[in-house]
């Protein structure tokens, strides 16, 4: 990576948290500066910062403003701080993941080092991401041969992470090395992460990309000129299951048909073995006039019922590979290779 | 049917022709008046008009304004005008085909009967397709059981037909009969046909219908409440494969994976035996700014490399059975049903 990484959440020096608004891109580089715990929960439901992992580290740093936000014991308000944010959306398990830790390290704290314990916790949380996303990088680069053609699905970048990405990893650092690397990005409706998020952080790097609509995934595999298809995780279940952005599952149905490798990158924060399959994990349904409407515009006549659910979830059976920091590992070797953590 | 059909193309008393305007649906229900053959090829090109067997009589009845527009020898501007025409649109066949029947009629007549003879058979081919909207509607009826959800794709009904629809025309035969019907509309970008016409057309005649994004069908053919898919076609070749708005393939894909019925629906001027399989049908590949824009607002970074083919091939061995007016065919039957025609 010859372009900086960006930097999509970071601290100020006052403790307010900087956050780059992912709603205003491709159009503006627009950074928030959030002081209160409801100012966080809101830039998460409103999908301001979003990415399976780096809502984790939203969540993580957003338990630090409670300490100067509100009244009453401190440990109650980070204790509620920790609930409000953990409800803004319930499909990704990496925000309760975070907040878990977040809670535990508080429950553990004694008053005087309440706040350099969980400020040192949501670093830690951070910087355990980014460093996931760098060996997540170097474990998927062995998969992708020498001029890949790679499809990914929504946005698994620097974007999703504040580290290197996930899916989007092992392409920065082919791109870095100098292999002949294109991927191909679905547009991602309704709220466009692949247009607006993938597109534009690839472009920034200088990764050639081309851009479809999610409609043109299965005729693009049909072509033939595809190495694999690499997307990102918001939730794997005990058995492999993937929940991820909705189309996922359709990519992998095709890339199937077409006997393509279909992958998927996460850190392991993002397996949750509580669910045992992808049946038990909970997907967003979100307002239908993200569907209706593009950009404030609408596309449907009024009154037009629509069905948003955010995620689907993929069976175990169509993963090739799950691309964690500890490897490359097989989806039905999951759960025993995540317990030996 | 209690509300009265739409009219996308109508005969002015003064000879020009009526369009509705399908680029402003749904918002605006506005109707152009096009005196030109060079205006009837431009509302081709841009999706003023629409959908394969409307295309067809757009364009027969295009030829007809060459009678009084421009100057020459009268069978000479018919010629010109149908082969400006044709030139417009590469993949529906219907447009070949309307503009054959008018130019042998043309040649066939004399020149006092060359003007009534071009209006007889814009006039039948019209009323051809809307006759054969009727009884692939009737075809399709009986496929579809007593309580359907039927998902669609793109816009196979009045807005394409002029008549009642190909893929909508059982939808709105089984509402008729107080089936308690929904259909399901994917949005189909990048022109949004689905959520522009589909959603307006159901709507205005009562039918009830859910839009979703594209990137969402295969989640809900997974869901296990879908009666059947059930599309239209621009373009069929002898063995069965068949060309249909981009996202047909993905839906035939996940229909499959799913064991739910997949139907096409398309009057026999749709079949194309001169092509042997779908590998022949040519795919017409449109403007990148359809991909990065939508009504206008850019939704990727400037200088995004975009893909944007209109179509897409689903082969024979996905479909479970073609609806003609002629009947319910097998695809492997379709060359031989036909050429008995």
């Amino acid at each position: 990576m010859t372009t900086p990484l960006l930097e999509p959440i970071a601290w100020l020096p006052r403790g307010a948290i900087r956050l780059l608004d992912q709603t205003r891109l491709p159009t503006d580089e627009h950074y928030l500066e959030l002081e209160t715990v409801s100012g966080m929960a809101e830039a998460i439901t409103a999908l301001r910062v979003r990415g399976a992992p780096l809502i984790g580290v939203a969540a993580a740093m957003g338990v630090l403003l409670a300490l100067h936000d509100g009244e009453g014991e401190t440990l109650a308000r980070v204790e509620a701080a920790a609930d409000l944010l953990q409800a803004t959306r319930p499909t990704a398990v990496n925000l309760a993941w975070a907040l878990d830790r977040m809670r535990a390290r508080a429950a553990a704290a004694s008053p005087a080092s309440l706040h350099s314990d969980l400020l040192a916790e949501a670093q830690a949380i951070l910087a355990e991401e980014q460093a996931a996303c760098q060996r997540i990088g170097e474990a998927g680069l062995a998969l992708l041969g020498p001029a890949p053609v790679v499809l990914t699905h929504c946005n698994a970048g620097q974007l999703a992470t504040g580290g290197l990405g996930t899916a989007l990893a092992p392409i920065y650092l082919a791109h870095a090395e100098g292999r002949p690397i294109r991927a191909l990005v679905p547009e991602a409706r309704p709220l466009l992460q692949g247009s607006r998020l993938t597109a534009w952080e690839l472009a920034r790097a200088g990764v050639p990309a081309t851009l479809m609509t999610d409609s043109m995934v299965a005729s693009r595999l049909a072509r033939g000129d595809v190495t694999c298809v690499l997307v990102g995780a918001d939730r794997i279940a005990a058995n492999g299951d993937v929940a991820n952005k909705i189309g996922t599952y359709g990519l992998a149905l095709a890339a199937r048909a077409h006997r393509i490798p279909f992958y998927v990158a996460a850190p392991s924060s993002t397996v949750d073995l509580a669910c045992a399959t992808g049946a038990a994990i909970p997907i967003e349904e979100r307002r239908p006039d993200e569907v209706t409407h593009l950009a404030g515009i609408a596309t449907a006549p009024a009154g037009t019922v629509a069905w948003n659910p955010a995620f689907d979830v993929t069976p175990a059976e169509y993963v090739a590979a799950i691309i964690t920091e500890r490897g490359v590992i097989a989806p039905s070797a999951l759960a025993e290779s995540l317990a030996r953590r």
